[in-house]
């Protein structure tokens, strides 16, 4: 997005706000689609990363599936307007209520993510139900350990025995129907060879098992460029992974949240202080970890855009901090910069996903207003 | 906390719920006055840790002052009774509205956290106006990296030189009245031995400036026990640290937060599953990261209890995970317990501080209720 869009959004709803790219959002969507053009393809959008409800409206409108990883999540989406054939059902922790809901609407699909949560279904099913099994190929993405999800020591899906036991016991349930399979084996993934491993390491358990999909759930987790050149490339996908994929004859859904949405989101942030010392300078600016947990929880670092010129600027090293009352509050650490001015504008790139879903009240600092640019006008997002 | 109480408050209030112990509270605050008890002393409740509404109202009662580090703390504080003349301002952040206020309210005292915070404040004062200054004496306290904050690198408060720079600034304005000095090294502080270099650094540069101090304003971050054994003698403190403290001849402030919440503090919640697998049994549980962040955040390992009669069990090693869909949410990790049970009930112990404070909405997982025990009864706090 523009520096002067940027700098207009603050001007009119102050900072520090979150500020979202539809169209390019939307573009993103379609580069995605495209990947997956020779295949029956759905995507749904993994609505941890952003639950913003026009966002969320956006994509029903297209036709998006919704991943909802929680009954919140499920009831959100449904107030924004999904139908429960749209909804895909992940977590690990379903309760009875839950599921109880789960069935009663007739989602798309539940996706079980062990034998002890097919027992409970089990007992509840009154009506046909369909199911995925997650299964745990126990791949090593290669990410930040704290979203890497599948490894066999991480708390997701199944390996392949439990799975099939697990099949086993729905062939004798006339209520419970199977409909595919469900794997998703972490975040941020910038390499397209964790992803071949998995698929392969599936087909040999599809034909083990003789198995009919109707469907194939592949996750999510594509690794976006947060600045150090490193991403998922989509060519490379689109020649590796897609064959692979096409094999299994049968519709495929990705679930993507960062992919989509992080890069088309900003966070808008005003200078508060230039604090020199002796040995530093602190770069005090009006947003932070109670806005976007990502620097502290994941030592994340964001991309920091200039809004105001400062091409004729002398340059510093300084840190960027936030207002919290914790030395954790720290945007990013050691950066070159040119030298801030109080009051000047900051955007913080890439806070499309993970950043207002993880939003604290700590320090009862508020949090920001969140605010869409629909490609005519920039409006506020309740 | 009783076990058979906790077990009643949840089924009086379902799971999970965070559970305050309030006599526990107020027989900790009598601890730390017993410390204190030859000086003139006064307790700040350091509020980031807890805002509940009933304890800080209980606070403001027994009469603590209140140590907020934001203006959304300030205006919660003034909400439920305090007086400005008990309010401490702290933080790094304090933006031209929000000092403000507090010139016009009169606080106890703004401390300045920078240079550049005090030339912002003469350009607002039109009134005599208490300040205190944050000096960093670079003491390591030998904590979470984290949360130790008296180290030169950290973002807060001014080296010695340039405390003296402001001063003599302050001595220049008839508005601005210097009452002390503040300091606050860090977090979760097991040894006095940093306390003790703190003070004696702070009391050479009393001398070498021949300040008159109305207070001493000593910060806080004493140490509780996690579980390791390892917290803050008191007895060790009273004899080490308050001689030399006596020695100023003014009031003492000493801001907890921690210390005097934590360990009141329990997180009630549900065993949902217990997923075997091949490699690695997990309990999940209905509560996790998006209520209580420290686990995953700080690597903070809390206390678990069995609340069931569990004697007779056999005995697992298993990981404790919460209900979010990210494999960061891990309560307890590798952690040998009785062979837990569907439906029962576990406590997570010593949460009363920077627990609900840093909750947030990710995954839309409701937060949970909060309860007090007052010595008579259990009361939903709003």
């Amino acid at each position: 997005m523009n520096k002067d869009f940027l700098i207009k959004a603050a001007e009119k709803f102050g900072t520090p706000i979150y500020l979202y790219d539809l169209p390019m959002i939307l573009e993103r969507i379609d580069s995605v689609k495209n990947v997956f053009e020779d295949l029956d393809f759905s995507l749904a959008f993994a609505m941890k990363a952003n639950f913003n409800r026009d966002i969320l409206r956006t994509f029903n409108n297209i036709g998006l599936m919704i991943d909802c990883v929680s009954l919140g999540e499920y009831l959100q989406a449904r107030k924004v307007g999904f139908s429960p054939n749209k909804a895909i059902i992940n977590g690990n922790c379903k309760k009875y209520k839950d599921l109880r809901q789960y069935i009663d609407d007739e989602v798309f699909s539940i996706n079980l993510d062990s034998f002890e949560e097919l027992l409970r279904l089990e007992k509840l099913t009154n009506k046909p139900t369909r199911v995925c099994i997650r299964v745990n190929p126990d791949i090593d993405p290669k990410t930040h350990p704290r979203i890497s999800t599948g490894l066999k020591e991480k708390q997701f899906g199944v390996d392949y025995d439990t799975a099939a036991a697990m099949i086993e016991k729905i062939a004798h349930n006339s209520k419970i129907k199977l409909i595919g399979l469900h794997c998703h084996i972490g975040s941020q993934i910038t390499n397209v060879e964790p992803y071949e491993e998995a698929i392969i390491s599936i087909r040999q358990f599809v034909d083990r098992m003789k198995l009919k999909l109707e469907v194939l759930n592949i996750g999510g987790g594509w690794g976006i460029d947060y600045g150090d050149g490193s991403f998922l490339d989509l060519q490379k996908y689109k020649q590796k992974v897609v064959p692979l994929l096409k094999d299994f004859n049968c519709r495929i859904i990705l679930e993507l949240g960062r992919f989509v949405v992080a890069p088309a989101g900003y966070l808008v942030t005003k200078v508060e202080y230039v604090k020199k010392t002796k040995y530093k300078t602190f770069v005090v600016v009006d947003t932070g970890m109670t806005h976007l947990i990502r620097p502290a929880m994941y030592d994340a670092k964001h991309r920091i855009i200039f809004l105001y010129d400062s091409s004729n600027r002398d340059r510093i090293t300084a840190d960027i901090v936030g207002p919290a009352c914790e030395s954790s509050d720290v945007i990013r650490n050691a950066i070159e910069m040119p030298i801030p001015v109080e009051g000047e504008l900051l955007a913080i790139c890439d806070v499309g996903a993970y950043g207002y879903s993880m939003a604290s009240d700590y320090n009862l600092i508020p949090k920001p207003i969140e605010v869409i640019w629909d490609g005519e006008e920039f409006f506020r997002s309740f």
